[in-house]
């Protein structure tokens, strides 16, 4: 089996069979396919898609690059959930521990943010002494003790996919969604768990802007994971304006502590409660999604989320205390406040922008390799439909280096935009997939 | 300018502008750009094509990798023709001496045969002690001493070209139109010529079978050759069947001098005599194309051809008495023929089968290292609509190795198929851009 066979195959529209892809794949894993055959077929597969059974085959192989977890050693249903990306969305620091609380495991392996987009892991690594970087094993370990453990991508997981996306990511060819989707599933499908949650974000801030696409890819997915014969739901939420407030990561931990005491803001308790609903209902804890969101109620309101969230914290190496005293989390040098220039009402927030303005003051990456500062951001004491007096702050910067602080400004300035009466309220979960 | 924004560009369907083609082409020849966002650029251009502007932009910038001979100092009108390839087509070596002798500079840079195709140098080698390895001096030497030089690709001459042809191969983004047509045209524009004559074959035997895709090439470059400021023609031939009755080199060589002699096969004779009248023609040797018809058959019939092939084989290290005894070209151990089993008439001959045939007897290349032998072949005694008696040799195999003769005479008896019948004649030339 040639590889310029498969890729022309494919090129010409037909369907590669699952030992085609799996040649494919394994080969360019394993060095013996170069790197300019797997970037033509990505371009042909970006032109011809995928069928369903190509993209199940494109996960598994992948997937099986690499090494999979396996923790039916552990009692009790495992449940992961993945977000494709937003600003402000910090759930998985709410929901892991709340699901962990109510019995399920929750073994997370979680990114890092890039561009407009915040990352899990460099929400948790603000945390004075949070490690991310466990090895298998202490995964494993910290998993078994707590039943929730988050860690970064290792090289042991989907080390072909590591591979591709690199290349994909220079070649013009990210934008496939079989590639997306085989991205993200070969990766979770790794993680030894029965099933996932889907929180597929649409609009402005999302990575699919329109509904159509995000829905497309959160069908995709599904489809994958049950193809691979695990239980998958799909929610496609919005990211027409940031999750919550705060965006920047220390202050989107101190948000989400909040969160857990019962004081966050609304839309990202609302969330974050559904979404660890859908997480004990598919992993079996409730005979009913309704009672689910009773037990995920129960976890907020009776601490036991809260003490979960620290008792990770404490395992993983961070320091507890950040729990009850958010002044030990890093804080920003100045302190910013945005006034209102006139009464009005927040009518839109270009969600992109902000967390574009929030990566310029140094709280995400430019580029992968940019070096973040977990201390700087924003919060936005005002969301849409809000009313705003003029003279009351409505932003307020956390900044520590000023060079781009103009840049970012301007564009949170632009971003924000004020009328005279509030738009009708959007919902926060557009579909589901179940 | 980033190279994966070119690409992105190409893949979303835009027009590049010639400074972004220009950019990649350099890039790409100075290992800039790596071969793997190469690979996706072609792969997108297979799919979205290119504009005819895109086209030249692309054949001058891989042109300008190079060196661009230049003539000017030689008085006269410089001219060659490009044939795409077929089967028996040795009309090069008929019609540059024919050209030259009648006062058109011939720098003709030639290529080898690959898979079911001959190449011109492969059948020149053929001829004891011929050199198509002359430097660019020499070759300027003896075009200027003759009026005509064959030369194999040198690496002087499109070397983004070599590179990306090579990379094409392997990524399954050999059969795009552009990319075919820029690859051909960038090193025939880096000729030092005036005008250029086309034969694009189609049919059974061709590089592009069916007429429409053979034309819409032809097309293409002929629109790249007058938008780099050249005379361009370019006909559409027959290669439903080989043309001539010799395929093989030493054999084709023969039958080239038996046709400068004017006792060739007629297809042959007429084809060379056609194609060198269009050359004298866009040359502006002669106002009229009939009254180029008449001096390339006058130079035919005086013998000024043959003394011109003479010429040129002595020029270039060959020995030259092989134009009066063949018997000092390289000679198969066996010649074989194969005898008809009944009375019949010759109703199809499939062509690339006999020139595959020719191949599997050594007279070809199945991969680019492969290596030939110059003797071995076969002489086809019938054409189509020709009459065959019981018994009578219909072809003629000459054999140095007998390892795949069985498969390649099954080849030829499935090829050549016999009916009662002789079919409707068909044309040698099919059609003419001018």
């Amino acid at each position: 089996m040639r590889a310029v066979d498969i890729i022309q195959r494919k090129r010409d529209g037909l369907e590669l069979t699952r030992e085609e892809i799996d040649s494919f794949v394994r080969g360019y894993a394993e060095g013996r396919i170069p790197d300019y055959q797997a970037s033509a077929l990505a371009m042909a597969v970006f032109f011809r898609g995928m069928t369903p059974a190509e993209t199940v085959a494109l996960t598994e192989s992948m997937m099986r690059t690499g090494e999979v977890l396996d923790f039916t050693d552990l009692r009790g249903p495992k449940v992961d959930k993945h977000s494709t990306g937003g600003v402000g969305d910090k759930t998985s620091l709410v929901l892991a521990p709340l699901a962990a609380a109510c019995g399920v495991y929750v073994p997370m392996i979680s990114g890092r943010g890039l561009g407009h987009t915040g990352g899990t892991l460099d929400k948790l690594e603000s945390i004075p002494g949070f490690r991310v970087r466990l090895s298998l094993a202490e995964f494993r370990g910290a998993l078994a003790k707590a039943k929730v453990a988050v860690i970064g991508q290792t090289p042991e997981i989907a080390p072909a996919d590591r591979k591709l996306y690199a290349l994909r990511d220079v070649t013009a060819t990210v934008e496939s969604r079989p590639l997306i989707a085989a991205s993200i599933m070969s990766k979770k499908m790794a993680e030894g768990i029965d099933a996932l949650v889907l929180d597929v974000k649409t609009g402005d801030g999302a990575f699919m802007k329109a509904f159509e696409d995000s829905k497309a890819l959160a069908e995709t997915m599904v489809a994958i994971g049950r193809g691979m014969g695990k239980k998958v739901a799909a929610l496609i939420t919005d990211m027409e304006q940031p999750l919550g407030r705060a965006v920047g990561n220390a202050l989107e931990v101190e948000e989400a502590i909040d969160t857990l005491k019962g004081r966050g803001p609304k839309d990202l308790e609302s969330l974050s409660l559904e979404l660890t609903a859908w997480m004990l209902h598919l992993g079996g804890v409730t005979a009913t999604l309704d009672a689910a969101r009773v037990r995920a109620r129960d976890a907020l309101d009776s601490g036991a989320g809260l003490r979960k969230f620290r008792e990770v914290v404490e395992l993983q190496g961070g320091d507890p205390r950040v729990c009850d005293n958010p002044q030990l989390l890093p804080r920003a040098r100045e302190v910013m406040p945005l006034p209102a220039e006139r009464d009005g009402r927040v009518v839109a927030i270009a969600c992109r922008a902000v967390g574009h303005a929030a990566m310029l003051l140094g709280a995400g990456r430019e580029t992968v390799d940019s070096v973040i500062d977990p201390a700087v951001g924003l919060v936005l004491h005002k969301k849409v439909g809000d009313l705003v007096i003029a003279g009351e702050p409505y932003v307020t910067l956390y900044v520590n280096d000023r060079r781009r602080l103009e840049e970012a400004r301007g564009m949170l300035m632009e971003a924000i935009r004020f009328g005279p009466e509030a738009p009708a309220r959007t919902r926060l979960i557009h579909h589901v997939i179940s």
